[in-house]
């Protein structure tokens, strides 16, 4: 199974790609899908939809697994993220990838075991779990390859994530 | 100038499609794309970005008038709007229509010239402006349509709208 982990954003989509069989991960790319300041928002928009969709192309992932929304702090923002969610959302579905969210709690649970995980153990664990040298960069990236882990995990228990 | 005035949303995406010529109005469509409580999120993403880009290829409008949100609220529900709203921009952006928005001040000011103005005096003056015989149905057709006034009024008089 190939999954896609995405951690949205709209200046920048991090992203993880895994191969998960027979209990164990093989990373088969990371990195993240950046859009400039300067450029008019639903042009940042556009370059999202084509990032996802060129990560779909490549990798023919068999899912996405995305982070589920959660904002008491910054509502303008929260919105902000969440147009570029939709974007992102809309991307998988055109290629025929279903997607699944996860929660922050869920996240950690599944990586540390331990739903109240600093970030940098999830980081740290998501390292080992991928035989990584490397904590991955920037941080967005490793966030989408601990959502990758999170549904090989939650699928391997067959308790599957919120299928959106 | 033929504008698409949007009012977004998840469920119901109001529209309006106006021809602006002379300082006198044409009404060239109004109505909604709905999408079904119980289909998921990203289809019924895909459905808004659907619709979207059809009025995009019937009309050719030069520009695209959005509501801009506001969510003081219910914040899940803000977010579910940006996920829409995104689609929205993308989708007009993808047809190389450029997307203005407005706020509920700018509109109910440019409409019936006054920014406290209630819904049923702005659905009023929009009827009277636009020379119908009755209040557009449903109601988010008829702010779409508030929204492209507001846009052709700002043009107007070179108080252009913010360009997103």
């Amino acid at each position: 199974m190939v999954i896609l982990g995405i951690d949205p954003g709209y200046a920048t989509v991090g992203y993880g790609v895994l191969e998960y069989k027979n209990g164990r991960f093989r990373v088969m790319d990371y990195g993240a899908v950046t859009t400039p300041a300067g450029v008019d928002f639903p042009s940042r928009l556009q370059m999202i939809y084509e990032g996802i969709t060129e990560l779909c192309e490549r990798f023919h992932p068999d899912c996405m697994s995305v982070e589920e929304l959660f904002f008491n702090t910054n509502i303008t923002t929260g919105i902000q993220v969440g147009h570029a969610r939709g974007v992102i959302l809309l991307a998988a579905k055109m290629k025929g990838v279903p997607s699944f969210e996860y929660t922050p709690l869920q996240v950690k649970q599944s990586v540390v075991g331990y739903g109240r995980a600093e970030k940098h153990q999830v980081m740290e664990m998501t390292r080992q779990l991928l035989h990584l040298e490397r904590i991955p960069r920037p941080d967005d990236a490793a966030d989408a390859l601990a959502l990758a882990i999170c549904h090989a995990h939650s699928s391997k228990s067959n308790l599957l994530g919120l299928k959106i």
